[in-house]
């Protein structure tokens, strides 16, 4: 099968392949009304417009089986919840008849690549499209997966002996976010003000802007279908209950976090934001990328016995910081690959006592790092060694924790040229604290 | 100024006395659609009813200097979170008239209390109206503000030396909880399954229903006007971001969350259920019951300083628990004075770093218990004391932790008798764990 579109200026090396089709919200200056659209090389493809455009015959054509009426309602509405519920066998139907329109030489060419007044209308560059949040997000559970994030943090508080909690292999360990707080790609951060314990001998703090600004590098997982309050959702069927994937910085003051975190969890050093990439990579997209999870040699639960091990993927992921003069560094590269706990246990774990999941919900997965050196980490806090060691940056800079002006980027990708599937990035700069 | 009400059957003595006017979402037989109402006495008044009904000459001597088709608009709307959003200023005008229209011999009698056909279009028996979830619940916040009932856990777990972490008495500690699971008085609650550390020992957990399932009584504050995400809300103008106040239940399995709790706080054992009480009592009827919180002598960070002493209500709370068999004995009896911290200092510090809070989010106190003796405390942990020791009930019964078939019921009320102002009640039963 042709892995070519007839897209202009189709780049066979993009991360928006045939073989991604990622969803997202999108306004233009024309329709500042937020709608669906998909990403296609360094193209848009306007949902709404294509299925108000297209008569019933062609839209059955395409999406065959699929309730077209209730299809383009969902594609006209300001978030990707409704799309989401529909499930992921619609899901299927509809990344596939988009790839067939879009696939070069195919019988579907005529009906969006050869129409000149519905292209005009429905496909246009990226740079015109403004991206906005793809989901109206109910709740927001941040996990703690990623097995050598949580050791390394582990042996900075607690020492090797004692690194990890002895619930840790037992469970996926997971905390409920802040949901107000997650913002799109694109989105100024504040540094945050907070109470800080500057000297712990005092037991005095002090209420000034965080001086430990850190990132998190997350995947993040968005539920389709949802489950009843009483009923958990079990570890086979869960796979059912995802609709996609997106990179997620969560952002952390390490300081502020330190003083308030005992004994309830994090709070205001996480809930000042939450920053996302727009694109939402439909969970059968990554299905080619499984890989293995990190091996735990604990005897599970029945309810997290997946009977599968390759249940994480392997996604590429970058981390560049670039400063206010413009130089830009990749400080961390690892994969989605390094997780002890795949998002099917993390659902499987959540839904247990009866938690409901809505459509739109977000999981994190936790911080990812890889189990090599400092280049492998997922936060700058590992990077620094728990704030001991500069990390070097071009430009003659260096950094512990992140300065105003700073600039962090996540990128994240898979596959091949011609059949790549990326997430496009998840930016943030940070801007200085409120005054006060 | 009279005190009574022309409404047929009105009870003086009733906790939804006209110095109340309490409101909530109903629905009845003859219109499924979830609109706003008051309580007053036995009586719901429909204010969807009542908006659409009178012509705009009478709502505007009803309510004078409001916008009269935006507030018919949010009264009609499915939850309060428009009306909320409406700010404290209109809700006091809103509240004042419908005291107007309510209290016996004014001038304003006859456009409701000798209008037949408005009184039986707009005027229903309590019992006819079906009660809903207030509020859309954005995020969900719980403090830990309730110091007898903090100190006394703490005592439990590290003794009397150690019980409060050194943060405690410098910032209102609380986490993030878990928003979809909130449910509306009346709803079953189903006993949470969950991983449970029988024998510590063995540090090898199982699967299991809860067997150590708990109540917190609490005070529930819902956000009327938000805050941009960067913008905190000062200590002093917290008060104009309150919309108004429910009795809170955030049940709580204590053997899932002491093995999961560590590091990143409670998660299983809080997010399967919390209910919330269907009225929401404005925030100015609550005025008159102001008392002085706990006193805290440690010198507060700034933007926690009210310049006020009476920070907190002197509401009556009760506790009462209802066996399968039908007997009741009231376990607990406290008031929501036993506070360390006011819901204006946990709204300064929730925002202290940006957070933004939305209208419709739900901040719950903290377990309230008071000072004295066992029958002061608002969780079963604290009445068994640590699962030692029976709780008797009528009915030659006891327990340490609820069972199948058990009802809980909170009360609140203050004020004298023609002026009480009350939460009516928030019922849970708990029924049996999911099979597995
Ligand atoms: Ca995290
Ligand atoms: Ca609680
Ligand atoms: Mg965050
Ligand atoms: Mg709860
Ligand atoms: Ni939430």
């Amino acid at each position: 099968m042709a892995t070519e579109s007839w897209i202009p200026n189709y780049d066979t090396n993009s991360e928006f392949s045939l073989a991604n089709i990622p969803f997202g919200i999108i306004t233009t200056r024309d329709d500042p009304a937020p709608r669906a659209a998909i990403a296609i090389g360094s193209s848009v493809l306007d949902l709404k417009a294509l299925t108000t455009s297209l008569d019933l015959d062609k839209l059955t054509k395409v999406f065959p089986g699929v309730d077209i009426p209730k299809l383009a309602d969902t594609l006209a509405q300001p978030t990707l919840n409704a799309f989401a519920q529909l499930g992921r066998p619609v899901h299927r139907v509809v990344r596939k008849g988009i790839q067939d329109l879009l696939r070069k030489d195919t019988p579907f060419q005529p009906i969006l690549g050869e129409n000149e007044d519905l292209k005009s209308k429905a496909l246009l560059h990226q740079r015109d499209a403004r991206m906005h949040l793809p989901m109206a997000i109910g709740d927001y559970t941040d996990f703690y997966a990623g097995y050598h994030h949580a050791y390394a943090v582990g042996v900075m508080f607690r020492g090797p002996e004692n690194a990890l909690q002895p619930n840790y292999t037992h469970l996926p360990v997971g905390y409920h976010g802040r949901a107000s707080s997650i913002v799109v790609s694109g989105t100024p951060i504040r540094r945050p003000v907070g109470q800080i314990l500057l000297d712990p001998a005092t037991k005095q703090p002090v209420t000034e802007p965080s001086r430990k600004l850190d990132i998190e590098l997350e995947l993040g997982c968005f539920i389709a279908k949802p489950n009843d309050i009483g009923e958990a959702v079990s570890v086979k069927d869960a796979e059912e209950h995802i609709f996609g994937y997106v990179l997620l910085n969560d952002w952390s003051a390490r300081d502020i976090q330190t003083w308030e975190y005992v004994p309830l969890g994090p709070f205001n050093g996480k809930n000042f934001a939450s920053t996302i990439s727009p694109w939402v990579v439909l969970a059968d997209a990554l299905e080619p990328f499984r890989t293995n999870a990190i091996e735990n040699k604990t005897e599970l639960q029945g309810y997290l016995k997946e009977g599968r091990d390759d249940s994480v993927f392997d996604i590429k992921l970058e981390v560049d910081l670039t400063t206010a003069e413009g130089d830009t560094t990749t400080i961390g590269r690892t994969s989605s690959k390094h997780l002890m706990w795949s998002f099917p246990q993390m659902i499987a774990h959540h839904t247990l006592g009866g938690c409901p999941l809505r459509s739109g919900d977000l999981l994190g997965s936790g911080t990812i790092s890889g189990p090599g050196g400092v280049g492998e980490r997922g936060s700058l806090l590992e990077m620094n060694e728990g704030g001991k060691k500069e990390i070097l940056l071009y430009g003659m800079d260096a950094r512990t924790f992140l300065k105003d002006g700073d600039t962090v980027t996540l990128r994240g990708s898979c596959g091949e040229a011609g059949q790549k599937v990326g997430f496009g990035s998840c930016v943030g700069r940070i801007y200085s604290a409120a005054q006060r």
